[in-house]
């Protein structure tokens, strides 16, 4: 590879070390990555969904096995595997339909095929969405996913697709207009732009982790699983900075929400960015260890899935090229690519108070006082 | 009043006699429903959900109560109430927002105005939503309904009603976009924009049932609550064909998608549109059949609120104002309006074949060959 290294590239506003991070969650990874990655690499190439070599490069180094192994360490292999080539299918679609950055790309559009996709995973056989690699693909993960899962645990999927098809469209929309998002808007419908919930079914389904429907949906866990959502979608913010600066319409993240916000240079607003992030956090580990103290023994398996799902996108993002050395920046992914992030012991904003947003002061309402 | 009969106004193309229908299942009526209407009147004018007395008398013409007590004739008032308030609150919406039948009206306004809807309900006090007697009365809707609830009923209602926000959100997208469906497109999604989950989520929860995740979302109970939504939406199509059909756009409905399916008139189309609805009504009553010879209590007493969302919803249509006096050709609602429909005991169209719609194949593989 003649690629130059990340940091000779056009440094992203906010710079090319990110600050340390707070994250006192030890991290693990699935002992099956290996061989999974194997196998999800032959599923990629069977079914063509990258065009050509440089695409196919691009969706390798998403590190959707790490992802996957990372937020899910343990746990039945033959699910973690469907959830790794959901994974490949997911960042296809963000790239080539949801996200493209594209003021030309309409939302009435994208909710038209978010419908298909959602309506296909539910009513096999609807055959909604036209043909191609990325509709052959999906068949075959919503086949195969109907098949390993038992009704109430389909329904997570099906659920947590629609969820992060939701959040696509809302961004879209706000790409469309021009909007960025208040600070108060963003916090509120942030996590299911990223996944959470479709990440989180997963998580269920591989380990097998059967909550009663009455604890998983109750108020604070359903909070704390916002929250741990939040967390993961604002580190991601900051490891896509530089991926999607040089898009036709400023990106949507947690740095260009602040700088509005605060009316100052992105640079300025990534201390602020962080400072929520962290205080997000706080909360997560504040939450997490008062239900625990009451949890069941499935919800406490939940916790720690939950943790796994923040540490383990750390993680992942770091090292992957995707992210560590961006294709707005690079003709391939440079092979060993890595944000070389630190850690801190502490959080950058220590205080406990909740933040001043509408949308985020119920989850701190779930603290026992 | 000196409103005309409807007889003597503008006809529809389909006419004023609608084909008789073809419903062989018991109606009911709650023994409350003259009560609760009462305390929704109350609801209504407490929140000012109406600006003017006009207003108020087409938001009264929903028969919203009749709606109510009709598709769930049995079960406890006070969970009852609530989804007679929230039907009235979905009336206003409706007619305010999703379905105004101005192509002015963007699809991106739509979706960011369902997102913050929907997170509303989920998070308490996020206040996503401006001021004023619509977001007031939700508010109070979303408190009493927590309140009301249990986390997993609770889910039921949050995720019924993005179901609901998902289906208008695709109409409107094809509203803006100049697109009447192909048929398969519509048979697909049309009951998500009729908000069946959201309607059959309370049927669940008032009458206090409590089937089986597991059989809930079995794939034969899932199909058979699409059917019935279909059932019910094909139905409502029809008798809101002469409220739609001055609108700006074609409105979206079983007869004009025939229509442009076979290239022909609305009027050529309607024998059409009743062929669909009753080949799926067959469906309906089959499947359910075969459903009920193994289901436990508790999904039987599902299946017979099937058939009252379906009859009921006939019976309701066929005398509220909102459908029989059409805004569109009366200043206020008469008083007593009818459609005067006729019933037959056998479907128009006898087959038992599937449809043939991709979309529709799979409902018709659930029953045991």
């Amino acid at each position: 590879m003649t690629t130059p290294p990340v940091t000779t590239t056009r440094a992203p506003a906010i710079g090319w070390q990110l600050p340390p991070f707070y994250c006192p969650i030890e991290p693990a990874v699935h002992p099956g990555a290996a061989r999974l990655e194997a196998r999800a690499i032959a599923w990629v190439d069977e079914f063509g969904l990258y065009e050509n070599a440089v695409d196919r490069a691009w969706g390798l180094a998403t590190h959707s096995t790490d992802f996957s192994c990372r937020i899910i360490p343990h746990g039945d292999e033959e699910k973690l595997l469907l959830f790794i080539l959901w994974n490949h299918w997911a960042f296809a679609l963000d790239d080539n339909v949801h996200d493209t950055g594209s003021a030309a790309t309409t939302t009435a559009g994208i909710v038209d095929f978010n419908a298909r996709v959602a309506r296909c995973l539910e009513t096999p056989g609807a055959a909604l969405l036209g043909a191609g690699p990325l509709t052959a693909a999906f068949e075959d993960l919503v086949g195969r996913t109907r098949a390993a899962t038992t009704p109430v645990q389909f329904r997570l999927v099906t659920e947590g697709l629609r969820d992060w098809l939701f959040g696509a469209a809302w961004q879209a929309g706000n790409t469309e207009r021009g909007i960025m998002p208040t600070l108060s808007d963003y916090v509120a419908i942030r996590p299911s732009v990223n996944g959470t919930r479709f990440s989180l079914a997963w998580s269920l389904i591989a380990q097998g982790i059967e909550v009663p429907g009455d604890e998983l949906y109750s108020d604070s866990v359903q909070a704390l699983t916002d929250v741990a959502g939040s967390v993961v979608s604002y580190d991601n913010d900051l490891f896509s900075y530089a991926k999607e600066d040089s898009q036709q319409t400023l990106e949507q993240n947690i740095v260009n929400v602040l700088a509005q916000h605060h009316r100052c240079s992105p640079q300025e607003a990534l201390r602020a960015a962080v400072a929520v992030r962290d205080r997000t956090m706080v909360l997560f580990l504040r939450l997490r260890e008062q239900i625990a103290r009451s949890a069941g023994p499935e919800l406490l398996r939940y916790l720690e899935a939950l943790g796994h799902y923040i540490v383990g996108s750390i993680q992942w993002m770091n090292a992957a090229p995707r992210y560590a050395s961006p294709r707005n920046r690079h003709i391939v992914p440079v092979p060993g690519a890595s944000w070389n992030i630190t850690w801190r012991d502490t959080p950058t904003d220590p205080s406990t108070d909740p933040l001043p947003v509408p949308a985020a002061a119920w989850w701190w309402k779930q603290l026992a006082t």
